[in-house]
């Protein structure tokens, strides 16, 4: 059976998980490096990013799960992205170079969609304007039995969340008030009813959270 | 020293420290027990109200922590009890009984002001109309060169939090999603680097973050 996981997803201890002010300079706004520095810490993010290093231990655990059995990704636009309505410069092929760390097809969703752009690596970005129920159908077909991630940011994840299609989820909860951005768990009131909760901290300060399907 | 502290003040994971529709029947309106059920498994507060066993482990830790060198506490109106507005009657002393488990002056900031009430066990009721300063000044005085706790709820932690007057601070984090209630974090943007801040999670689900002056 192919399950729908989240991975490595962060949030401030007043339930941010990206900052105000996104712009090309800042993926997270504000909220700068602050969410994922924890992440970028690990032995396994320096590994995709194929360098050499990196901290052992409980952050790096749960960091890699985040690729194992995955076969597609499914994202909001806004990690796509800082590009907002119409695509004003199609030359815009994401944040992560010429071969992204996914090495899977991934479905962005947005309101515009446009040609897929393959890149190197196994990734293929498909752009579609689809609700969370037709976007997962898509992706499961396209990950081949394998697992399909949700990528975030926190407006698709809420989404996904509310229409009850995450199996497994791993938020960290990461000792920072980032005071404004896009918040988590608006809207979810008695999320934690549906799941199996678990939560180890790291000496990094990071808490790992783990949803398990009921 | 006198130092000023906060314990066993519990927060959701969208940081709500109460929830909305607070009543003489729920004390945490919508959250019910849920913030503080941790807290009442341990052999701390079944101690702290008479009765055997409970829970030894690190919600106990952190639990006995409470009592220990305090000579006062500061509370806001709201956790003495649900009444809002001039006191429509003065029969009501709190939702813990004749022997309150604080056995300290205890400092209720209102607008209301009302003469004190003395309780059995050494609790006494203050009700002062004062900001977070004047408060802490009245609450040391009568403290006698032991600490002072402050005792929430959220709006007034808020407060005391804004003018940095916050020694140690004690968080539990309780893996649930409240959805509304009353925001702790709401203004502190970056309150984090004032404090060291460390967290360990407990097996009951809670995870304790501490946090220590700079």
């Amino acid at each position: 059976m192919s399950l729908v996981r989240v991975h490595t997803f962060s949030v401030s201890l007043d339930g941010f998980g990206t900052g105000e002010g996104q712009s090309l300079d800042d993926p997270f706004g504000h909220a700068g490096s602050r969410l994922l520095a924890w992440f970028q810490a690990t032995r396994t993010f320096r590994q995709i990013h194929g360098e050499p290093g990196g901290r052992y231990g409980v952050d790096d655990a749960f960091a890699d799960n985040w690729g194992l059995g995955i076969g597609a990704e499914i994202m909001g636009r806004n990690k796509f992205g800082p590009q907002r309505g119409p695509w004003a410069d199609e030359q815009w092929k994401g944040w992560w170079g010429d071969d992204p760390p996914f090495h899977t097809p991934v479905f962005v969703l947005t309101h515009h969609p446009r040609p897929s752009i393959e890149m190197n690596g196994g990734t293929t970005f498909h752009f579609i304007d689809a609700g969370p129920g037709e976007a997962l159908e898509l992706a499961r077909e396209a990950a081949g039995g394998l697992d399909v991630r949700i990528g975030g940011g926190p407006s698709m994840m809420r989404q996904f969340l509310a229409a009850d299609l995450i199996d497994l989820m791993h938020i960290a909860i990461v000792p920072i008030v980032l005071g404004r951005g896009e918040p988590l768990w608006y809207g979810l009131e008695e999320l934690e009813g549906k799941f199996d909760v678990e939560a180890v901290s790291s000496p990094s300060g990071v808490t790992h959270l783990t949803f398990t399907r009921r």
